[in-house]
């Protein structure tokens, strides 16, 4: 697929009426790609777990984090309500010697590990299964498809997709490098897994090592490997439930066009319903599959039902 | 195990002493029970996921809570960023038509489906493992044993404890109903379950079911079902990993003391070094349990890696 | 001026039209009624302070507040970031014995003493000055009229008519009891103060009086006393710059009609460009003022300025 | 005054003992040099409104602020409940056409134009007049000198000392220029005005001014002008009842020993128990003064009364 870089508009056009899902789950579909989720894919998922070994796939939260502020996005506050040094001075009330701690935190709820909800992004106006945006995403919050609707589902077969180990130099891509589905599948390959119908999908690129290693940077919205606008054909046929990259916004920056945010977001969560995870940590799971050999495995990654909320922090679980 | 009512202080130090898990994994031990969780309790859990159907044990996280602002816990106060309604004006300065809502939140860790920190109770000042409380969880939160450290692990079996059901009249216990060791057993036995080392046990009192009908009420704080004090020895010889609720507390209230707080919680926590669950939704996984008989299942209930935090929100999934 | 309790919208409709100050001060004018508090108004004001004594007539901001919840409206939860007990056991990190404490507060600018800006209510999708109110309040805040251009200027004469001790009982006017101009009129003879252009008013009702002893109930949305809707006349042409009251929300409640919101800020807001303030506590001030018989004095109310805000929290200040 | 840059432990003892105003109100002072604002000196304050014209000394509130994290301090995050937006749209529920805005803020009470509280800086665990650190301002707040104590007091004679203008170049002190009590004299007698007991001294170095210009860069927490370490004896025989600087730390920074972090704090707060204003915006003002030659008014700059506070934000303005 060539891409014409001066006009984004109308390529946007062309793989959103090529790609949509509108429609495919009904007129009051609130799940999207999730619907490939079912339950002879939680059995085959949970059939992965072999040695029992469960990672974490989730960053920190906390202040440490790559939030400068853009569209207000602030790096996650924790506050103590009440502490340990209050309890061991007895300063609380409480009879008998019992002393607590409580915390409170205040936090966007896309500053760290995440699933985009539904109600992310919107194409000229219209939200996934071509809802009025105007309607469906108010001050209220999502009022139809907030992430409160996905809370019981998203467990099931995961799959990791080192790219950066397979395509990148010392295991990363550079920043700007555009993930192509030649790509993905030759990674698949390398890994011997394959990728399916309502599968969660996990890229790895390798820029959150760099970060580790350099320090955030402008990983919070700057320059980064990922998914190249031209994989949105593949998003969609490949009929997987969710895809979650190691990266600040899941698809390549800057992008394939001269002018244009995230050209790839507009195409794939309100046209494909895809689910979307931003942020996530695959290195330690990383690790252990470049170790064992075996990229596929048990994952849970739960979003809080925040109601309305049009995204969700999320420590994603692997098990193998 | 005979209470004498007016005489806590005495009755938690000695639960205390003959609990105590102290040194048990180490001085610099940071999970507790939750070392009983292996990976063998992780494939055995696996193994259950016999019809791919998956639940939520969540509450909402939203203003309609129970909370009303004792030791400044409120509910979640979920606004947005950004929303549809502005994208579809144009109002967001975003090129081709693309638009986008995103959204903060800012809640008590304590609001909700939560986990309790190991940090979250201490007893005389001293807090898990027998660390100074002091110097433990101070104004930054918990320094040593935050629940970031137990974000990987908590995957494994889960089995429900439909006491409400089995012991209580028309699926519910009363407010003040002191579930003892006999009820947790006869409830297994009932649903012809076990329970053992490593397990992650959900116990249904009916609590939320009632509220469900009736409002919240005193939900947060006031009278409720749930485990008497005298369970303590059992939780701790039972040597599972974790105990959640569909209760505010977890623990009985009013207590079987004239005059205590939490005494089991004083135990639990900073003795057996338990990791305890409350305001849990057991309700759809209970109705299917009763439905098909089986009531233990794959559970993946991770917290959120808050650095530091001594309690986290949690979407418990729970496959069968 | 009689009201036809059954169609307030025609009521509403021709007050606005009557009372329009749009345009008055030119189209850009983001300031409405301020514009009356000129400069010899504020000499005035100065004029007034013979003894040097200075009262606030804010309550307090903490949880012990009113809100309950209501379209978000929580009351300000208030956090330690750093406190004298950590710093008293050295957990602080800092040299030579110093120490710190530092804090974080969370709140609608809405949930205690405040004033309402140009942006806060809206009459058929206009703002104030007849701008369109989906242009001019969006996510990002007020972006024309957002309080901080009221920074420099609310500090001139303030005049206290105390109309719960003049006209009500015990110093209290009844929930629901509608205050006319008439009651304004006859509180400012007996007062012996007049009332004229660029004078910020404040007008006691008692209610807080009464919730000081009974309980806050439900002084948050619920019944009170308020402005009759049809003061909107005197509100316009008095030529006042600010009016505040000791009530949750300004006007009567129940209204006088049959159905309706709050009819007198769709006038007085978007129509007259007028600064209210609630929630305000005069009856320290009222108590001198009864002692010393003068009821004007110099006040200075400078919201904070918050940028796009549609209103702020307030510790006005009054200077006899 | 000779400070040995070695000792900055010797230095602030010797300081604290010296400026030390501890029992001066009494065992039960909640209010330190406020004490010093009198009625006398409020009539004297209201006498210099001559023209009338007001000026805001505060700085926005907002995500543009200078605020990087250090310490978990952030800037002002503001958001929107209900928007015009909406409104328009008729999203809001409300009849006969009203409809509503409402917004939220989180923030550090230290994040923008402030006052510290007299809990905010201890020596060696003790608080203002003596008190203990560890119980004066745990996790429940300053539960003794809350600066809702000061509500009603701050209203005064102000005094501009415009140091940048008189003593630098262009108008502004470079970084790291330590203000002594010979500048401060200096710059008074350019002006042709006192400063005495009970005022209210804004000191302008012309920081604010050039990060204008730059940018924020370090402006918290870096390198800035500010009061030399060896002014500590003014401020405390001056008997003026609270300073404010156009800085973020009142004190210069680098400081005036090889190692400390705010040794003048040390000696302000908890010994003199004087209210310091950070990061005021006195720009505008000196601007007036430096072309009327007045620079004295009267000022009125209220904390909100946050229960428990130990600093608030604050819109301080000054009346000509």
């Amino acid at each position: 697929m060539n891409l014409d870089r001066t006009n984004p508009e109308a390529a946007i056009a062309e793989a959103a009426k090529a790609c949509s899902n509108w429609g495919r789950w009904g007129a009051d579909d609130v799940l999207g790609t999730l619907n490939f989720l079912d339950a002879a894919k939680r059995r085959e998922g949970a059939a992965l777990v072999r040695r029992g070994v469960s990672f974490s796939l989730s960053q920190s939260f906390d202040m440490n984090g790559p939030q400068k502020g853009w569209r207000r996005r602030t790096n996650p506050v924790h506050t103590m309500l009440d502490t340990g040094t209050d309890a061991a001075l007895g300063n609380q009330g409480f009879p008998h010697g019992i002393g607590g701690a409580d915390d409170v935190i205040a936090m966007p709820l896309q500053c760290s590990t995440q699933w985009d909800g539904l109600g992310h992004i919107f194409d000229h106006g219209k939200a996934w299964n071509g809802r009025d945006a105007a309607e469906t995403v108010t001050s209220d919050g999502d009022r139809v498809t907030g992430i409160e609707h996905m809370a019981p589902y998203v467990a099931g077969r995961g799959v990791l997709l080192d790219v950066g180990r397979v395509i990148g130099e010392n295991g990363e891509l550079p920043d700007g490098f555009a993930v192509t589905e030649e790509h993905l599948t030759a990674t698949a390959e390398a890994h011997g897994v394959t990728v399916g119908r309502g599968d969660i999908v996990v890229v790895r690129t390798g820029q959150l090592s760099r970060t580790r290693r350099d320090g955030w940077g402008d990983y919070a919205g700057g320059p980064a490997p990922g998914l190249s606008f031209t994989t949105a054909g593949w998003l969609h046929t490949s009929a997987i439930a969710a895809i979650a990259t190691d990266t600040w916004g899941f698809e390549v920056r800057p992008g394939e066009f001269d002018h244009a945010f995230q050209p790839l977001h507009q195409v794939a969560i309100p046209h494909i319903g895809l689910l979307i995870g931003e942020m996530w940590d695959p290195d330690a799971l990383a690790e252990d599959c470049a170790d064992d050999g075996v990229y596929e495995f048990w994952l849970a990654a739960a979003p809080l039902p925040i109601t309305g909320a049009v995204g969700s922090p999320v420590n994603p679980i692997a098990v193998k």
